[in-house]
């Protein structure tokens, strides 16, 4: 490496890492105004401890499962891969783990706020709601940055530079391993225990959601904070680092002699921090529809990162780049990125519209629910099918348009550049169990109806709002693995060729081998999600059986006369929710494993099985969270006076819907986005292993 | 063509013919043997005859729609291509809609007679439903062999063999695009007056299942005639005759020197309507279970064709065959039909596993319903996405192997011997509605409770062999359709090189244009089942509607004072179910025209959009398929006392999802089959049109 390529490094990813910091400061400032904010009379605060409480203790005990497993993987690539290879998946890990536990934290400082605020206004419950879902964003962006950016700085400086850019395969590793363990453990918690609660509570006593005498009502709310916070800000931890190191490696490995193009991804992270902060600022002085105000928030944030980016693509580039014997421009890089925030615009949209009650979509599962619970989910099944139509049609466009301006680095940077968005979207998704949770205490403290009026406009905006930024992350997250398989294919070459092997593979179609790989691959995301869905199913079971119980001991809960026992369901939940993650969570491990392990597979049936999982994952996933997020806002819809509102026919089928969409938008479906990438990262780090 | 090959061919293909005309003059033994049993009182009669009026109106006038558009086409074809392919066309669209005719005619008359038999034996009812599916089976076959050989034996000689084959493609594509429509058409019919009965029906007013007093009654046994009967003989009759067309282009193309392997598939097919011979005849002496007498009649049919290959094989390539530069023996093909016969066998184990009553896939659904309706979706959704995975782990090693035997050929045989069981396989799957049917004119007719128990039991039987039938059906469309892939990529060569352009296409997952065409093609089975639920739902509302308008305005009808006015939910239903399959079945041409004529895409996108399609076709059909059938088997295994037994909330639930699992297993999964195929044929026949 050159001293002019190592200054540049140097000042590129530095940058970066101040735009990081600065991300990080603002966060701090955010923090102290939530603390501010008066946290409500005592009963509202008894119940935020019980529900911060159980939190802290679910994730205490994920920790520990989860590190354990994490041991021994460490083990194994510290013996078969290497030293740095294995310490960087030990930080990956870890901070996925603190993403996920720093989202939490925040989410139950900033709730009974929210309930709080909602008694003044609905744009006071928003500001706070959404700041708290902002420090989530800023944290785990800036985190990313400084975690992949120091290693990477510290790792070529002691093992150089072409050993720096393979140990960050163990961090990206690390990053998504842990991250669909989070994802899982979390999901199968909080839909657990919101299935559980309404499988009896509602359905059986027709109790309200959050009805204080309902056993599991302290295990929902924990789960919206272990699941929907936790989970998810592990989740874009992971996507953001992987998208970063992605966009790294193919810029190493394809482009050696451009030391530019290893800074560039980190530059467009460290820029968008600042955008972010720009939305964050515009969501605390804009008047208007909290939808509206959130949507502006994510306008605004885009301009001026689409603005930044380019006095920095010029500064980077000013000769242009070689790309495959061509020299392409800045501008051609420039606008590579520019698809990157289009793209987020345009998937934003396009999921808002399948799953905001305004639109026809939800409209239509919730008529479909007058003529009883199995059209309802016949509807939502079909809404959920249609939804995969557009934002795999956008993502084709985006594929070519971004591989025609600068080759398999343009598709790198467009990824890295709609992740770079993740600082807002964080923080839109975080609002939600913000929300949530919110509404959740003004029952329990039984404030009056105006209080849960605003809470609940808020959190049918929060639902379009995690099912939004669920489109997101699974698209981004579709090519980002694209990018990580064009990494895989270019590891093979340089493996095979040091060792002195030809290269000659063509993964062609026409080879049964990539079509076997094709059906392997294809057929994980079916059977990871079933495997997921029937989690939730048994620890639900749990849940049912424990809440039947208590209200048969003590049939003085339902008259209010006896306290439940909230603990007890927290503890069942906790217990089941670890114990069930384990299988699916391995699924992806052990596929890459087998297929490289058994000898008439090998590496073209791999190769095909890492397209595979993408094609088929990314058709899952959206179905499964927009149908979710459809069916949810549907029977909100209802409950706003439509087709006979609460307590009719039509909403005890929307319920049902609700209930299916449960394990389908916040735990099978979310988790397919770190899964994806768990078997694209595996493919890569296995190649000298068992090729 | 030399005059030894004319000879072989000659011979060969007048064999098959041989055999098929055997197969034609058993069935109309078999229908003999039907008619000489009694039809039942009168009351059986007048309710058989309404069903069978109902029928025939309703495939009359989907002659006529199907018609008009096959009108169009033909002309196109005339004009863009020529002229023996629109004459193919014709052809193949003609046998397609006669073959869904044949099939509903027999099993009309087998209903009522099955009825009669029931109250006398299981064993005797049994085998007049099965042998009313045998006729059937053995006519399709019959069929498909005698109009694919003829035309090719007369095109041969009119316009030669190059020619010959091309035309060919037009008799698949008509075969398989009007079964679409009649796979769509058949399927939405049968839904939309299923779902529509029992929402009104068993939800609303507490009646059961096929209760006289309920005003779609009638509608509901037409639509498992028009839709189970008809739908399906063309279904498989295209699946027929498009894999053998599909082996006889691969036979043709890639071997042209090998006449035997043009004449080989034919063969195959001709000793298997031998082996469906001995297959029925087992079951009129066989004495046992009747799902066991059932898989017997499988086991026998295929162990006759397993014998029956060998000398054939031998006989037909006595110095092997050359293929890709190798000498392959005539063991190597025998070894690559017998992959298919045992594919056949172990996909219907397995689906049979996942479906029936005994196993624990539909158990854990009955038991998933005791805790309410949304657990019975989750529980079902989760066991048909773990039903993919055997099906398409075999599927890879059949392709694995059949390859390993003879390249693209050999996995051509293997799917020809696999879909040469589909004569005993209708013969399973008509079985199904006949014995729903017949269990309808039972109650109507207010036969003793006994009657009904037998047509329950068999009907069980038959909801499990449709669901088999339709993995088998699946499968080998999987396979037949990537036989066809193989036979585009080939084409596309011939055409260019004959065009003067190099043929530089190597369909490799590192080109952004094939991961594109995969996410185009993967998209198609989404949208396609999305739209197909839609008109179910679409359809069955408008069913709703009447019937409870009639019960109304006439409140006599529940007391039994008044009669239903059937002939207009018939109407209803009859009009709704052709108006809304034409978008969803003319989605797969659409697709194909749209990606050829789109000039940045072409033929590189088309090919990764051909294989797109297969692999998540192959999961969602097989997906819904089997969770329908564990759905409709778990609510029976819920009457049979288990859980609550009838009345019970688990029940409720469980009517719910089989009420979800209809368009899943009778409507959309099974129509992705011949779209599948459709997709295929389609972009083999426009080469020459668009590149």
């Amino acid at each position: 490496m050159t001293l002019l390529a190592f200054n540049l490094l140097n000042s590129g990813v530095t940058l970066s890492m101040v735009c990081a910091v600065v991300g990080l400061v603002f966060a701090i400032f955010l923090i102290a105004a939530i603390l501010r904010a008066s946290p409500g009379n005592e009963r509202m605060r008894q119940i935020s401890g019980a529900i911060q409480e159980g939190a802290k203790a679910y994730l205490q005990r994920q920790v520990i499962t989860i590190s354990a497993i994490a041991a021994v993987l460490f083990v194994l690539l510290f013996i078969y891969k290497d030293r740095s290879t294995a310490i960087g998946f030990v930080i990956g890990a870890f901070c996925s783990l603190a993403a996920g536990y720093i989202g939490m934290r925040i989410a139950v400082l900033a709730n009974t706020r929210t309930t709080q605020a909602a008694s003044s206004s609905c744009l006071a419950a928003l500001r706070i709601a959404f700041n708290g879902g902002a420090v989530t964003g800023l944290l785990v962006v800036g985190l990313a940055l400084l975690a992949v950016g120091s290693f990477y700085h510290i790792a070529v400086r002691i093992i150089g530079p072409d050993a720096a850019v393979r140990s960050l395969v163990g961090l990206a590793l690390g990053a998504s391993l842990i991250s669909v363990f989070a994802r899982l453990g979390g999901g199968i918690y909080t839909k657990a225990a919101d299935v559980g609660a309404d499988l009896v509570g509602k359905i059986e006593k027709n109790l309200e959601e959050d009805d204080p005498r309902n056993p599991a009502t302290i295990a929902d709310n924990v789960g919206d904070n272990v699941g929907d916070c936790a989970g998810m800000a592990a989740d874009v931890f992971e996507t953001y680092a992987v998208s970063l190191i992605g966009a790294i490696l193919v810029g190493a490995l394809t482009l050696a002699t451009e030391p530019a193009a290893v800074v560039y991804p980190f530059v467009l992270g460290g820029i968008s921090v600042l955008g972010a902060i720009c939305g964050i600022f515009f969501v605390s002085v804009a008047r208007a529809k909290p939808a509206t105000v959130l949507m502006g928030a994510v306008g605004t944030s885009a301009l001026v990162s689409a603005i930044l980016f380019w006095p920095a693509t010029h500064q980077l580039f000013p000769n242009g780049i070689m790309i495959g014997g061509f020299r392409r421009s800045a501008n051609d890089l420039y606008f590579a990125s520019l698809i990157g925030l289009l793209m987020t615009g345009i998937v934003v949209l396009i999921t808002n519209y399948f799953t905001s009650m305004r639109y026809r979509p939800v409209q239509t599962i919730a008529r479909a629910s007058e003529t009883g619970h199995a059209t309802n989910i016949i509807a939502g099944l079909a809404v959920g099918q249609h939804a995969t139509a557009l934002p795999v049609g956008f993502i084709g466009i985006a594929i070519l348009l971004s591989f025609h301006f600068a080759g398999l680095y343009g598709i790198a940077i467009a990824v890295m550049s709609m992740l770079s968005m993740a600082g807002i979207i964080i923080s839109l998704d975080a609002f939600g169990p913000i929300t949530d949770n919110a509404g959740g205490i003004a029952v329990m403290s039984n404030l009056p109806r105006e209080v849960r009026a605003v809470t609940d406009e808020l959190d049918a905006v929060g639902n379009t709002m995690k099912a939004v930024t669920k489109g997101y992350a699974i698209a981004s997250a579709g090519l980002a693995a694209l990018v990580l398989f064009g990494s895989y294919v270019e590891e093979l070459k340089v493996h095979l060729m040091r060792n002195g092997e030809p290269f000659s593979f063509q993964f062609s179609l026409t080879e049964p081998r990539v079509i076997i790989g094709l059906f392997i691959g294809g057929l994980l995301p079916f059977i990871f999600t079933a495997f997921s869905m029937d989690a939730v199913g048994k620890a639900a079971g749990a849940v049912v059986r424990e809440v039947r119980r208590q209200l048969q001991v003590h049939p003085g809960i339902l008259t209010g006369q006896d306290t439940p026992e909230y603990g007890t369901c927290v503890d069942i939940v906790t217990k089941a929710a670890l114990r069930e993650m384990i299988i699916p969570a391995l699924l992806p491990v052990a596929f890459v494993v087998a297929v490289a392990m058994i000898k008439p597979l090998g590496p073209v049936v791999l190769g095909g099985m890492l397209v595979g999982t993408i094609v088929t994952g990314l058709f899952v996933a959206i179905a499964m969270t927009s149908s979710g997020g459809a069916w949810d806002n549907a029977k909100k819809f209802i409950e706003e006076g439509n087709f006979g509102g609460k307590g009719s026919f039509a909403h005890a089928a929307a319920v049902t819907g609700d209930t299916v969409g449960d394990p389908y938008k916040d735990t099978a479906g979310p988790a397919i986005n770190p899964m994806i990438k768990v078997v694209n990262i595996m493919a890569i780090l296995i190649i000298p292993i068992f090729f």
